[in-house]
């Protein structure tokens, strides 16, 4: 089924140990749509300038993403300058250039009102609830968001918490929200902020998902736990929470019934798809993954996890 | 089979948001003894002072844990003063009286020296490397250690490191002992000076495993990574990397044969030993733990990680 994500198509400069990208595509809404568009159709509403182009647009249409919902705005797109040092677990802002984004109205075209799923990125709370709204029947509501709404945007955060099934968010941000330093007792406050279930993210060790009364009928009391993969190398991080939501939620909206089964596997394809993201700067990895890539990847997070596997 | 455990025998005191413990059995050895107390025969080789009393021995011999390789000197025992705050993921010293453990002089008793496990607890690398040498037909020898003996006793850990099979340590202990920032990376260096396998913890994230060329053949190539449980009371986290030791390594020493398999399984029981020890202060949960307790428990750990099991 369908699922419909607002949120930033970006040009990113990123300096890491590896190497520099110059304004290469970015932008949460994109890594979140390019992971998803391995699982199920992806439609994007966001706001560009006049620097995006063909080249960019074909980033979305070779994975057969729908951008009608793009808006071409007069003026230059979002731009992200940042870095990376040290073990590249934390991003350092050196310029966010607001840009056509400082006055973006998400407009929803006809042809997105019927998707089943919505994922609401990371971007204002205002502009997340606007776009709740108008979206009445939608089946599922995921959203993410990140220190700086939680800190100085609390009220209108709020009221999008409220209308959440999942919210995703890393370990700061859900001890932020919540006030609490324990990670289950962070959990259940911000639950009982609104969201049916929330997956807590931790960066390098993985993810883990606690489901709250109205999930699952409540039979689900017991967290989950999900790894991410041991690398070596990570060239640019950039985007691997947002590729993580995609291929998280691209898998749940591609199955028939959300099950506790679905949600657990929807877990590692989000480590599968945040792990592929950081091999390559920008959205160059995710641009081309095979299938069989996908399925390899996947049975090696089961067999890093799990207690029974063929042996050598 | 046996395994011959070496280190601190102590007294802790120790404040935690849940409360003060004052001057409750503590030590390296005694928390680790316990957890795998659970699982195979153990002997305790360390130092105590005439504090300790008939009342801390039964701590040991109601585990049936065998004692006859502590020595008792003249002063006080090893007592260690603590305060953890916060998320009680880091314990601030607040004092260190080494007391009888300054001039200790590790002897093996005669009926300890067909012990076929020797884990050599966090201690001076000199002293390991002493008990090490004295038990040349030991059938593996795992071991700890901490960010002090990285720091400034390098060069007689050094020597211990290349008589290990197995060195657990935490992320910034393999960062620090390596120079590498990356956990893979490090890993692989840490691996370069000795053990053939290294069990990483990451404290609330649960630990993750390596193995080299010299482990099981070098058929092992890929990492494991093991849950902890996400607890929302932590109440004393002080011996909770020495119980997840004893559990680990209780497990293995309990098993015919040490396969892959098996590996993955320790790693589970350590997590196991390691959530229980918490629950309480100093080694009061420990002292008394079902077996029924440590299947379910186990049963547990398996549940949040797997994505196979039994649904409600």
């Amino acid at each position: 089924m369908s699922i419909l994500v607002v949120g930033s198509v970006a040009f990113d400069t990123i300096e890491t140990p590896h190497g520099r990208a110059e304004k290469v595509l970015g932008g949460a809404a994109t890594h979140f749509a390019l992971a998803a568009s391995y699982f199920t159709d992806v439609r994007v509403i966001a706001v560009v300038g006049k620097d995006f182009g063909p080249e960019q647009e074909a980033v979305f249409t070779n994975r057969e993403i729908d951008i009608r919902g793009i808006e071409h705005a007069d003026g230059l797109s979002f731009h992200w300058t940042g870095e990376y040092s040290g073990n590249l677990n934390e991003a350092k802002t050196l310029g966010t250039d607001l840009n056509v984004f400082a006055t973006f109205e998400p407009k929803i075209p006809e042809e997105y009102l019927e998707s089943e799923y919505l994922f609401l990125a990371n971007i204002d709370p205002k502009l997340q609830a606007r776009v709740r709204s108008q979206m009445p029947n939608v089946k599922m509501v995921c959203g993410d968001t990140m220190n700086y709404w939680i800190a100085d945007h609390g009220e209108a955060l709020a009221e999008v918490l409220k209308e959440l099934d999942v919210l995703l968010i890393n370990d700061g941000e859900a001890k932020m929200l919540s006030g609490e330093t324990n990670m289950v007792k962070a959990a259940d406050a911000v639950m009982a902020k609104g969201p049916k279930a929330l997956v807590i993210k931790h960066g390098e060790y993985g993810a883990t998902s606690f489901f709250g009364p109205r999930m699952f009928g409540g039979t689900e009391t017991k967290p989950f736990r999900a790894p991410a993969l041991p690398l070596a190398e990570v060239v640019d991080p950039t985007g691997a929470g947002d590729s993580f939501a995609g291929g998280f939620y691209g898998y749940l909206a591609s199955q028939r019934q959300l099950t506790p089964a679905v949600f657990r596997r929807a877990l590692f394809y989000g480590g599968v798809m945040g792990s592929f993201a950081v091999e390559r700067f920008g959205t160059e990895r995710l641009q081309h993954v095979r299938q069989a890539e996908i399925d390899d990847r996947f049975g090696l997070f089961r067999e890093i996890s799990h207690l029974e596997h063929t042996e050598g």
